[in-house]
């Protein structure tokens, strides 16, 4: 536990993955480095609550939010009370709280980085109050999906049956050391224009589609178990077809919606031309997609192939400005593309098409960084100046 | 029959009409007034079958063409033999054939016309040759949906369970009086860049989407009791959901389909939200849409929303040249668009995203033109020199 004293906030600062799910419903993730960094701030001087998200100020008074420090401090106090009234007793419950956050990935990528926030959060918020044990819970409070960034590497989140969602956990598959080959790209697609509306999708397509309940009853817990078959054995092409299909089925249901949900545009669809031409030149799976609530394409690959499939993407999405900033995040060697390649792919270039590619692989669940300069709050508790 | 001597040929003009599918697995279809005008010769001076589609000589020797013609000539030659040897006598089964066919709707439109023209080429044969009886077996060996080109208005097509298709017949449920405020829009999209490919899509799909077995045995047959019943009931709102569900579960089933299958682009998405919105600003649903393999969308709507809807269609898709010739087919009278219901859309214009109109209604079944001034051929047998 870190010290308290009127001058010296308490502080703690931790990470928290983000999830990639690949089976998508009932889901299956693999959590990356792609990660956010937490600091909280716990002091008696602190006026009120305060939040930074990625430099800026936010209203703290989100319900979700709320509802995810309400919890944890409720929890602190039910352990001073039950087990060791004063373990906890310097930091104190009625204390305000400063919490600043920012993620290693940019914002403008349109990536669900709630999930690890919100996982980030309440992770770092239980290390500041001295809570332990199964935090899942809470997490989930913020994000449906936080649950998944409270582990490393595959993670399978187990829905429950209760109203409560209290028999609904996340745990640990296989760690990240488990496929150290594994590459994931995440390609940012430029915005055709401004996203028509998609608020509540999930609960719409729950309520509409008769595919949706098909795929949940019947497809989706067959390929649970394929899936967890296919990491357990690094089977790249059976990882990778499965991974291709469960996106697709995914957005088939969104489009079964009444009315329908497209997340897909036309620099998506091309992606997937792309990747399914790629793996029919060579003859075998190589290189997977999988889409979310948006058009952005995660790609996995093993690293023997993500120089030329990076290559190839930079050709049929000529970007701005000469490739300049292209990839973000691991370091991707360049590689030389044949002319049969280029030609067998055929596909008409899509100039600035994708933004740029940020290159990651799988990453540790939530944990607590020790070197104290890291602290994202000053000792006044306020934002330290970003360089 | 028309008679035949040395210098004039036997000639026979028919037309037959295009058919939409509002349930798109074993088929319910509405038939249009957009239809296909078929003129078949025989003349014992001609050298060689010919055939000319849309003023343009094509190769007759196509596997599909060729099996309906050897398929009439047997019947005729079975019909002479068995009932009354001299009562096609005149038209010798050994003279050469010329056909000549066009369509009343732009070829541009890229409507799936194969339908119409089979089942026009089949019936004119049919007429030409003196056979009779049921030709939907015949018309079915050049396009899988000629048969329901047979009969006019609302054809349900039931699908058979013997290998050569022999008991897959098609019949009328309504004539094409039935329903006489019905109007149907063909809004033919723009492609935005070339197709990618998706030859034997369908194909595919059976073998590949686990979505699509599921349609077909526990969806399809549901929603086809369904559909009748709101034709016979004239229950626009009933049809209309019904015909937006069908079409969007169609493309969900490309979508699942592996590799997936994309026909719908940002045009068609567009007027899928366009279609959506207009009906949810006046709180019951007036017009629905409905997609093939292409983005090129049909509208259904009660006669008197037309108007308003295609002025909309002009205001969110902006045509080339001033709307002139914007409309194609049934006249449509002009409306004025209120700011409110714009403002209520609130889509971003897209400017030449539609092409053109055309604009037709239920039509009847194949019909034997009987003004010999209506023949598309010579008396030598050419081509009349088009308008």
């Amino acid at each position: 536990m870190p010290e308290d004293n009127m001058d010296t906030p308490c502080m703690v600062t931790c990470t928290a993955p983000m999830n990639i799910a690949v089976i998508k419903y009932c889901k299956y993730t693999l959590n990356v480095t792609l990660k956010t960094t937490t600091t909280v701030a716990i002091s008696r001087s602190f006026k009120e609550d305060r939040l930074w998200l990625n430099g800026k100020e936010e209203d703290i008074s989100h319900p979700r939010l709320q509802s995810c420090l309400r919890e944890i401090r409720r929890l602190a106090r039910k352990r001073r009370s039950e087990r060791n009234p004063r373990s906890t007793e310097s930091v104190g419950l009625s204390h305000k709280v400063h919490i600043c956050s920012v993620n290693n990935f940019p914002t403008a990528a349109g990536l669900a980085s709630s999930a690890a926030g919100y996982a980030c959060l309440v992770y770092t918020l239980a290390q500041a109050f001295g809570v332990e044990g199964e935090l899942s819970g809470i997490a989930r409070q913020g994000s449906g999906s936080a649950c998944r960034s409270m582990y490393g590497g595959f993670v399978q989140w187990i829905m429950g049956s209760k109203e409560d969602g209290k028999d609904s956990v996340a745990q640990q598959v296989e760690p990240e050391s488990h496929w150290p080959e594994l590459r994931v790209l995440v390609l940012v697609a430029s915005a055709e224009r401004k996203p028509i509306g998609s608020t509540s999708g999930m609960q719409t397509s729950v309520q509409t589609s008769l595919l949706l309940k098909h795929r949940a009853e019947a497809i989706v817990p067959h390929r649970m178990v394929d899936m967890i078959e296919a990491v357990r054995r690094k089977d790249f092409p059976a990882f990778a077809e499965l991974t291709m299909k469960e996106s697709n089925q995914l957005h088939a249901t969104c489009l079964d919606t009444h009315p329908p949900i497209f997340y897909l545009n036309s620099v998506s669809q091309h992606i997937i031309h792309l990747v399914h031409r790629y793996n029919k030149y060579y003859g075998e799976t190589r290189v997977a997609y999988s889409f979310d609530a948006g058009p952005n394409a995660v790609i996995f690959a093993l690293q023997q192939f993500v120089p030329e499939f990076v290559q190839l993407v930079q050709h049929f999405f000529p970007p701005d400005r000469n490739g300049e900033d292209f990839i973000k995040g691991l370091p991707v060697k360049s590689a030389a593309l044949t002319v049969e390649l280029k030609q067998s792919i055929g596909l008409e270039p899509l100039p600035k098409g994708v933004n740029y590619i940020i290159s990651t692989k799988a990453g540790p669940g939530p944990l607590v960084v020790e070197d104290p300069s890291q602290h994202l709050l000053s000792a006044e508790g306020l934002p330290k100046k970003m360089v």
